[in-house]
């Protein structure tokens, strides 16, 4: 099934004001076979899109709607964490339309008026995604350490694993804070919920159904980076393999899914910045296997992801719409 | 005459190392008409394109090559300024072959074995520049600097003008210096060639063909900003017009152009970074009329723009491959 | 008269939660020959000054009060534009106290409840601020230009002047706003009161007092800059002198006065960053003088010239606690 | 004894045009004890200092020479590793003369003709360091771990380690390098030696000596940030205190210790940017204790540790000259 210019499939977007509201309007706008129909926001309906997105200035005269059109193919919920879950709640969304959801409401398996949510890492489960109705899209600290162990995980090679993720300051959302005052932030670094970030629930998830009997710690500190975009980890763990050896065991891995790779050099952030790309980088040192994974938080960690679980679902081309410029300069 | 998936337009690049070269690279590897058929460098010959452009790792297998494709359509030159004049005169380029050249060598109606140049402003002349073989793109102030200031000039309105322009530090290239060192610049504000720079030259050419008696003073600042990418530009000069009137020459002006855009609310520099748009905004004070004008200099600045030209000398749509994700988070 | 330490002069801050307030106070914990008596806040009574200022945390066992003491020398008030008069209005303070006065409210003469107020600009007017009672501390980006300025007024070779100035994010303040979202301010640039600023007020009247005739228009740019510290200024203006006797005029002008120097390099504003210094640099092109001015719009701009004129005014060195190393790398 | 104005004590530098050397010259131009008699560079013999440290303009107008002067208590050397002992070796430094070395170069328990030097991290062993002759200067990513770690080795309670330190761009010293251009490190992010940084030898050394039988894993991931300057270093291990008996045991070591203080709040690390502190804050989640800790990497890391050594070493109050003012905004 593929869309063309006189029949291309229709999407909607709840909660568009927001920064992954943003991206994903950004994205459809500029989908071949996608169509965005409406982009849903109480607060901003009738203003158009640029008088939010300003640099959609000169690309769509669309407006903010009020109203949820329901002959889309698609609805995207970009809304806060426990919004997604009120809003299903209060709203009926017509049987016939996929929801592919953004916030961590249903990454566990939660389900709401009957309505099934299937975990949108295509890199885990593209199949099962290709034959989802709804998506719960995963998070992004989450999405990138996942594509670090999901190869070792399915060999059965996990152990306790030590994480650092260093964030931009895109991941905390537009909400005017004294951690996202540009005096404070620039040039500055912190950490948050050391150890207890809330998306090693969904990780463990993942991993255990991977690997049923792993059960050792997930150590993750997460940091606040000093740059609005990008996501990176590094992970290490004991691992008996050569490095050739995980090197092999994560090519093959990733042989067919088009937006993770493995590199052989070393990486840094800017090559997948305003990417849908993973870059996955590994080294190994006295019995330890160290892997980097990087990722634009706010695209393969939130709307760039959500937009290739939507390719799958509607039968569209993987990489349709993604195929984006770096800004690696 | 549009090309299409069967038989696509082919292009080659000469001096692909560099940051134009990239994002030339970045913009044909995604356009829908064209082939990028071969990216010359002597110096890395026989790499693949992501050894020295590490954000293409998954996105092509092309690697540089020491020779020249004969069966193209268009040739980049992405090579310094005073380079393409010695490539050209060393190198024998067939004839039905276009030259789109980036450097400074062309832009003042210089010519080189009987090949001329159209200054490939399209905002200035579009039709001449669908007509052209051979395209001199402009400098990246020079665009910005422009696209502010032709509206008056086409209406006879230009007088003595203030001009401060501050670029990103892609603007310098990829070269290490003392200037471009990260402890040095960041944090940190420089001038350079204050009321000097060179592209003075090819912007009062311009602004003399469009109002032949012009002969103010064109002052310019230009100012080393604490960023990677883009160029704002604040131009002011004495003017009779109110703000309704001079709005609507400029809106005038650029209808039907699909990349510059005036704004009715105050714009800032990263609606347009990683896009090839040129955003304008007017405001009138005490009998001076003051227009800023922004860009992304190694786009509409540099290699976006050349991709501009190459699709109106190649009958393509204007903006083919040019629907770029800003990055305006 | 010299403070020693069996008997240091004492001075207490009103305002001391925000960013010039905590300035002062850094400058003061470390001042030789003051004591800083107490720091008024009514919001953060009782609280050590390390639960605002965390950069305290060892320094300093202060805390904040409610009250406010009256054996004390000076007191600087860091109060928001308006507020200074409020606060002088409501509250009685004995005549014995100096006031230095951080706002813009008494910078044009005015007065309150029989209060005179000199205004602060030691390069300006040294002898009457070490004669004067009271001080209006000039504001920061009135402080750069000026310094630019001086000698050309008191030579009378004002005419009309055209300034850039960019400031770093603390000019801003502490408030949190969508022009101070790190996700916003990072790597962009925008402009604002162009042409309008409040300060050309303040400049306006020290001009014409050192050059009565001076009637040109002042053409000032403000620009947002992409970084926290610091103000870079580039004026220019038509002047008949070569870049000879201009480099004399100012060296002359600032000889003796130990924090404004002339560069015969190239300056960056990193140079005078956390110092209390302004340099400046002349270029001199087609008939044109080009000033650049640069300093720290919390230090010489703010704080840092409220100590150096409370130095002035209690008899003490001018650079008493002054003597600050810059973060230049 | 402690130096006056009549009698100061009288330091010089070799390497004087580098980072380190800088800061070394900056802290010595404002120490109330001691005076900066020569700074030695070859290869700027003659020149102002301004020249290279062009923040100094103003300030001083010594010149660097390429004569060592032998009537100086003691001389730093702020060479790149290896040069030290080159130096040495090559040039006769009188007996008299205490050196204070800032490379790696005798770190370990090296010396050099029969020059011994002591490590010099007074948090570890004042006493030794006063009565020393010769000072090795620990290391900076090794100063931030140690301070992190050393109450934990004294009571016996170390085993394998987890620890990330970022590190700003000041920490690769001034050469031009691809990781050093401004257009790359810009928002990027990258790590380096992960798990084998030279510093984990020194740090080794003096954790065993705490505590002997200490054989346990440090695995240190060194990562890039998108920053000047500062270290901000947090670890991790399991720990069987609470997190009060923790805080205590902390506070306990460092009491009477006027540069290194923990903090009840959480840090970050703009709080001791260009200060000599060094700030510990610890957490305590499911048997792990996590200890952040962060420091100047050019001062408490580099030259601001030299300067407090040699105060040790000359009987001088441990924090002359090294009451700096933050750039906490």
């Amino acid at each position: 099934m593929k869309g063309n210019a006189d029949k291309k499939f229709k999407a909607g977007i709840i909660g568009g004001a927001g920064y992954t509201g943003g991206e994903t309007i950004r994205l459809l706008l500029n989908h071949p076979d996608v169509e965005l129909a409406f982009v849903h926001s109480r607060s901003n309906a009738g203003n158009p899109l640029y008088a939010v997105h300003a640099d959609l200035l000169g690309e769509t005269s669309l407006t903010f709607t009020g109203e949820i059109q329901e002959d889309v193919n698609v609805i995207f919920l970009c809304l806060g964490h426990g919004e997604s879950r009120k809003f299903l709640e209060a709203t009926p969304i017509p049987d016939h339309i996929s929801v592919i959801d953004l916030s961590q409401d249903f990454r566990l398996g939660e389900s709401v008026n009957g309505r099934e949510f299937v975990y949108g890492l295509p890199e885990l489960q593209r199949e099962a995604i290709r034959k989802a109705k709804n998506i719960a899209n995963p998070g992004c600290f989450a999405t990138g350490i996942q594509l670090g162990l999901l190869p070792l995980a399915k060999a059965g090679l996990l152990n306790e694993v030590h994480t650092t993720g260093i964030t931009g300051s895109t991941g905390a959302g537009q909400s005017l804070q004294s951690t996202s005052h540009f005096t404070w932030r620039a040039n500055n670094v912190s950490t948050y919920k050391v150890l207890t970030h809330q998306h090693l629930k969904e990780i463990r998830r993942t991993l255990q159904a991977l690997q049923p009997a792993y059960s050792g710690a997930l150590n993750f500190v997460p940091v606040r980076g000093d740059y609005p975009r990008g996501i990176w980890i590094t992970s290490y763990l004991e691992c008996a393999l050569t490095l050739e050896e995980a090197n092999k065991l994560f090519s093959d891995y990733y042989e067919g899914h088009p937006f993770t790779h493995v590199s052989q050099k070393q990486i840094d952030l800017k090559q997948i910045v305003n990417t849908n790309k993973c870059l996955i980088q590994l080294e190994k040192t006295d019995g330890k296997l160290v892997i980097h994974s990087i990722e634009d938080n706010l695209l393969k960690g939130a709307s760039g992801q959500a937009v290739q679980n939507m390719n799958l679902i509607l039968g569209l081309d993987e990489t349709a719409g993604l195929k984006l410029k770096s800004i690696v300069f």
